[in-house]
């Protein structure tokens, strides 16, 4: 069995992500942290998990990780993680973080676009990304891996491979995505109260939004080729789901249908990457660790929608896929 | 005072229109019209009415229209439309239509994107497009008047005079739109069963819906210059509201600021249409005859985010304002 | 004009009471105030009021008022208000009071249900209770009226003539309330948190809600007669609207007609209370000062089910309706 | 490996039974039926299966399912449903039915509510009610199960051991029940429409819902107690969830903790009923096969809040426990 540990396990990524280790036959959770004055039930904290798991939630110690703990998933915000992601790993662990302190190129760009220190800059740039369609031989090798974002994860899982093969041109992409408000955490905020967002859409950080970065960078680290893509995040009312739509243009002589069977290709053996007839609807990927990609003309541009499940695909069952690729387990179980 | 009827009482824009008639002092409802057996309080069609409207819904009768009507608002589906405008306009009566019928440029247009008889092919061409903020003088002498759709509404608000002024690059245009559910209509439909859009998301119509080809001409009709734009409409769960987020580049030298100033100068006389700093919600639209502009800078592009209520500036509002207008009464009165 | 001001104008029930005096023929909004530290425009605060209402947010000042204001509407929290209230009230305005602090009989009731100091006991037990539809008389005459509690107004309108009428048992009421989220106010908490409230329903303060003793007291003061009735709130998914449930034994010989018949008779002259055959939802109270009420049997008990607007009939509806009535203004003015 | 078919295939509680039984490791589903044309691939139908089951929807046979399936679960509506059980049952298949067709007592209850014909009377009366947590010995060793509704569920569960141990009174309880839309069926109606439902919460079938009768039923053949309830549903808007408010007198010195006592000693070796001590929400039941109960006390009363999850126990969860129980499984498997 391999022992499972969480830092910071009371906000929802974590909750989803226990969620899918308690289905997992090989994986027992041993250990779930939180700033918590005194050890607290997990079910205390998470309701939904009465009688399910019998587990304290207590504070974090890396020497207590050491000792019990064989891969520790890390759902600290960014610049908090960093840390705990260096003693962790130092001491053997693997370790899966889902935050963005490893998954930019450079110190410079963490900096530049998180305007934080960062606590382990020698490993930061030899971290795979965590999506295994694209990294997953690095993946499989690795001590630790960058979860990515959620945002960026429906745009490069289209994207990358339809920029490597030429496909599309790659000056003037435009990714317009709609969220539901889980992806914005467990502390409640203005944004985030109920008769705020409920009855109601808004764009937010337009032109700021720091996936937007993301999504280039690992475009370009995986196919060698540079992109210049916009993105606007709006806030839907409904808890979980990302849709994104693409708007690109196509490369001459690459036909939508042709863009559909590039990204059908690239992912026939990809179960969690699949490329549909239909127009894709976030329901249809709620709960599972799916990315759903449907491919339309749209008068000389091509529209490439795309939706995932921001907790699981988005968050904590690409980091439980991950987990199976760095152990050798297959790829998919309990997923 | 205005003696007003509408035909086509039962769904969600006649009720907007009738809750905006009911605050409207000039106005008096004579006649509500359905294709019902017998005749029906409306507050049996409309709950929302009871002992605020003592009015029969009862079936459709030109001549009775011609005695006691003065304004018709025509609340039909397209193609169910223009026969009926064409008899209550040849009976000398004022009509505001909220179907397509009457909002494209020729007979040819209307027939390539609807698919469909036009029962009054020689007035089509010469029914001014219900936008007072840009067809205002037209508006003002007509008989016949097209109220706009809802999606072309909140993209030519910004667009129009973005595109005189040359203040954008007319070639690319992507328009990614947002909508309530409450647009789909009164009829109960699988897309739009309750379990089926609630905590779900989907683009539909990509690259095929109607309100592109509106937006197109419209803009063209009134700037006088061709634009090519790109469309994709998304359900969201919500019932009333429209964002758009309209993705265009700048002309050379246009800032975001000099985008965000043309529009204010633009629009500096209408109460409608307000050009905002912060990003708009649909929230801070719904009831309200408004339509939110903001203007950011988004790399080389610049996003334009406009919202509407789909049931008042996007419907029912609109018709009450164009009203105002085509009575020389003054434009806002009960919006 | 009258001239009003709002003392705690930041809040939902601030909001709504601002639309709707926006549509008042005969008042004027001269004072809006908060704990700001400098002037804010209004719409600053609540976006959907640009260009709707040109009026800064200031600090509270008893003097500015006595000067510029006729009537206040005071939406601050139990115990911050009587303060405010009673140096209004000395200075000679008319003050409708949202808070709970006038609301119960005697002092002794108001500490032990609010474990809070009053500071204007004298007047407590002298301000009438704001349903018109029970209180007219005393409300013309009142200088300071204690606006209702949104749940009490709910269960209230529909027990109390039964009672007086002796069509139901008193001794074992059980009213079971669903509420929207807007109830709970714009302070952001955890209960309120989008996700912790979508796609989910709860009851809470089950039998320690305060708004129970409030039902109780005022059917005793209009009617005369005791009453006991157990009463249990539950939040569900929506922003606006209370659906009351109340669970009655008929008196004997008093079958659900007569029940019915004994409402409509007493709310024959008042129009916002509404006794309907089919089944009311809140959707068709929504935005109105409606309580519409209908009756069931129900195996040997009778359902009363009873709908309002929580932010119109169960705050600032009542309020302006209440300050018509102080004003000698037709009752149902902008409502 | 259990061989199983669903017959009825395309509706919610259907979905949520294959996603249910996809994770069984004992099951391998083998036929799914509907009265479609021609074989259609079960993604077509419930676009979340994408890639995750290859398998036809096929017209039903019973033949075919003597040959190629075990277990029979049979999702059709009431009436509708006894023929298929019977000619299952009859060729020897285990068949766990979740229509109401053999819920109630008597062909003359069946008859009295339902009034409709009834296919296998003989059976009717021998067919255990499918709450294994009661009647688990009886369901052991059954052919025929009676899938229980999802309002009893919640309203037995806690009602059944409280009546037998003489905990309250059996006279006068009150069920108010609130449940999602997804309760409704997958055919779109107007009572569905997300505009309609939307924003809004009602009561429906007041005093006469079919599910009424059941738990009075249930409860007495459980106990050999007669008790008098009544029922009234609401509808709100949430697509999955049940919560049921039950109003109850406690018998002479049975206090609150008494009670909560006695369902906590009771339900001790269940798993899926939770006694709570906070006040339970449909979202920590969600996905989940669990029943969570809370006790209050309420003035004289006592106030049991108990939430499902209507599509799983209230549905398939319930189905897939009592499968477990009738081939001698884990009981938890899967759940």
């Amino acid at each position: 069995m391999i022992r499972a540990g969480i830092v910071g396990a009371t906000g929802y990524t974590a909750l989803e992500l226990i969620l899918i280790l308690l289905r997992h036959p090989q994986v027992e959770m041993t250990r779930l942290t939180s700033r918590v004055d005194d050890p607290t039930p997990v079910a205390a904290v998470h309701p939904v998990l009465r009688e399910r798991l019998d587990l304290m939630v207590t504070r974090y110690d890396p020497e207590d990780f050491r000792q019990h703990v064989d891969v520790a998933f890390c759902c600290l915000p960014h610049a908090a993680s960093s840390p705990v992601v260096r003693e962790l790993a130092d001491r053997g662990l693997r370790v899966i973080d889902f935050s963005a302190d490893y998954r930019l190129d450079t110190l410079a760009d963490f900096q530049a676009i998180y305007a934080a220190e960062h606590a382990d800059p020698e490993r930061l740039g030899n971290v795979p990304y965590g999506l295994p369609e694209l990294f997953r031989n690095s993946i499989a090798e690795a001590k630790v891996v960058a979860n990515p974002g959620c945002f960026p994860t429906s745009a490069i899982l289209p994207l990358a491979p339809l920029v490597r093969d030429g496909m599309i041109e790659t000056g003037d992409i435009v990714i317009d995505s709609k969220t539901g408000v889980s992806g914005g955490g467990r502390t409640p905020k203005a944004a985030f109260h109920f008769p705020e967002c409920n009855e109601s859409v808004a764009a937010y950080a337009v032109g700021t939004h720091r996936h937007g970065p993301e999504i280039n960078q690992i475009v370009r680290r995986w196919s060698g080729i540079e992109i210049e893509s916009v993105f606007v995040p709006h806030l839907i009312p409904m808890t979980r789901g990302i849709l994104s739509t693409i708007y690109v243009h196509p490369a001459p002589n690459a036909s939508a249908d042709r863009i559909a069977e590039c990204l059908a290709d690239f992912y026939r053996e990809s179960r969690f990457a699949r490329i549909t007839d239909s127009l894709p609807a976030t329901r249809d990927v709620s709960g599972t660790n799916c990315c759903d990609i449907a491919i339309r003309p749209l008068g000389r541009r091509i529209a490439i929608i795309s939706t995932i499940d921001n907790l699981v695909k988005g968050a904590s069952g690409a980091a439980v896929q991950n987990m199976n690729v760095m152990f050798g387990i297959e790829e998919t179980l309990a997923l």
